[in-house]
């Protein structure tokens, strides 16, 4: 069994800490908000007071925390993991998080012999708690070897898609077409409202064919029922989104579906629905349509 | 077994033709190319020389059309089916095509005291030929329950969504949903190519959870292969976004997903790629990335 620092204890971090803790391995846990750590503690993890005392002579370092500026912080901070963590062991990222920023730490984190996975999941809370996520890694391969007994334990389909950054730049690709796929539903539902059909007979039409989706199986009920609680937060969406065109834009690579989505989140946020589920995507097209 | 009137025998009313007359049917064809009625006529149809000799006394009239025009002039043309369909009779029409104009058919027939119904499908030529369709029906339900059998003779999903012109919205619905599909899983992939990863093993990452549907199932490793033959041609989804953009002004809905995804289909036939399938959109996003 190992040591781990784990940094970040939100609706992701929590339950995935705690499988590592049921799996044996001895976990030493900060986070911004000690209240949020409680059942971690009681489970038998330790407490440190800072990112780079969770990391201190430890095998293992993970984080799953919110933004890129939140992981740039934990790691190149004034407390920052960089200041302790020792040669030799293997950094894990779960954020979902800048390319880019990955490169960085994978580069930062190598001159002190340590080296680095990007592995940002997919999910959402109820993957992390069945430990079924999808888990998208970058890195190098004798980094990604080690490490999988860890990241098999969190997830059941868990690929190395190639370098530093690859797997953050997987897990673009994934809210890329998720963006997508939301839109259409949206706007396919909203179309049916308008034109008076009965939204869940239309449904039985269209969801076994080639309009079939997640989203359309999973979101569209709710929607129906006018639930517009998270599975995944709008915030965190729009924020995955944004990465995903700053990294396009780097590349020279136009994308106009996902900015025009993007620019959808907006308003939905702007609705007040931040912290509603993608979901929620429907109140813009509705607000649009003059329909609330 | 009944008499049906048959006309339009291209990809898929010749395939859906010929399961009506290996069910007994007795079928009399019109289509504007005779040759491509060569099969039906050798498998026992009669040839009927304009769309009126095809509908004349007949049990049923059925069409099968390219667009909304063809589906007018067959219906309202000098030598159209309202000029001999016998009162009695019910009208199938599986174009896609105006919900208004299934609406205006609906209204002119059932003063000749015929039945029509609006019942385009999804499935492409495969679920034509396997008979695997899913029919959405608009119209009154005498006449859905008078025609069932001859619809589910060629699908396995039929199902009544409303009054004329439901059948041709919900198949909107289906058309909406896929156009936010198609642009999420190509801006995904060439995404995935200038970030240079290898794109299958991304798939595997990603097409498995929340971004999974269809498209990235069946036409995404065609686009990988370079294959682009037609599954469902461009210039028809082009059609079909176009219809659902008219009925949604008229609506005063406002549907910028699909605006979008129409005028990058518009740039795929600008690139001369209208009869290819519509998994060509990949070569927009490629032109316009500069890749090609």
């Amino acid at each position: 069994m190992s040591t781990i620092g784990w940094i970040g204890t939100g609706v992701m971090g929590r339950p995935m800490a705690h499988h590592l803790i049921e799996a044996g391995h001895r976990l030493t846990i900060f986070t911004r908000t000690k209240s949020k750590a409680k059942q971690l503690l009681e489970a038998g993890a330790e407490w440190a007071n800072s990112p780079q005392e969770a990391a201190k002579d430890k095998d293992f370092v993970c984080t799953m925390v919110g933004y890129p500026q939140d992981l740039q912080e934990v790691v190149f901070g004034k407390e920052g993991v960089i200041n302790t963590i020792k040669a030799g062991s293997i950094f894990i990222d779960f954020t979902t998080s800048r390319p880019t920023l990955a490169v960085e730490i994978a580069n930062a984190l190598k001159e002190r012999g340590v080296l680095s996975l990007d592995a940002p999941v997919s999910g959402g809370d109820v993957g992390a708690r069945n430990a079924t996520l999808s888990i998208m890694v970058g890195g190098e391969k004798e980094a990604f070897i080690a490490a999988r007994p860890i990241l098999e334990r969190l997830g059941k389909t868990v690929i190395l898609q190639g370098g530093p950054g690859a797997g953050q730049h997987t897990k673009m690709c994934n809210q890329i077409q998720i963006a997508g796929t939301m839109v259409g539903m949206v706007e396919a539902l909203i179309y049916g409202v308008k034109a008076g059909l009965d939204l869940e007979t239309m449904l039985k039409s269209i969801s076994g064919g080639a309009a079939g989706c997640w989203s359309l199986d999973n979101l569209a009920p709710r929607i129906l029922k006018g639930d517009m609680e998270p599975g995944f937060f709008v915030d965190h969406f729009v924020k995955d989104m944004g990465i995903a065109l700053e990294e396009a834009k780097r590349m020279q690579l136009s994308l106009p579906g996902l900015a025009l989505v993007h620019q959808l989140y907006i308003s939905v946020q702007a609705l007040g629905a931040g912290r509603k589920g993608t979901q929620a995507l429907y109140l813009a097209l509705k607000h649009m349509a003059g329909m609330d």
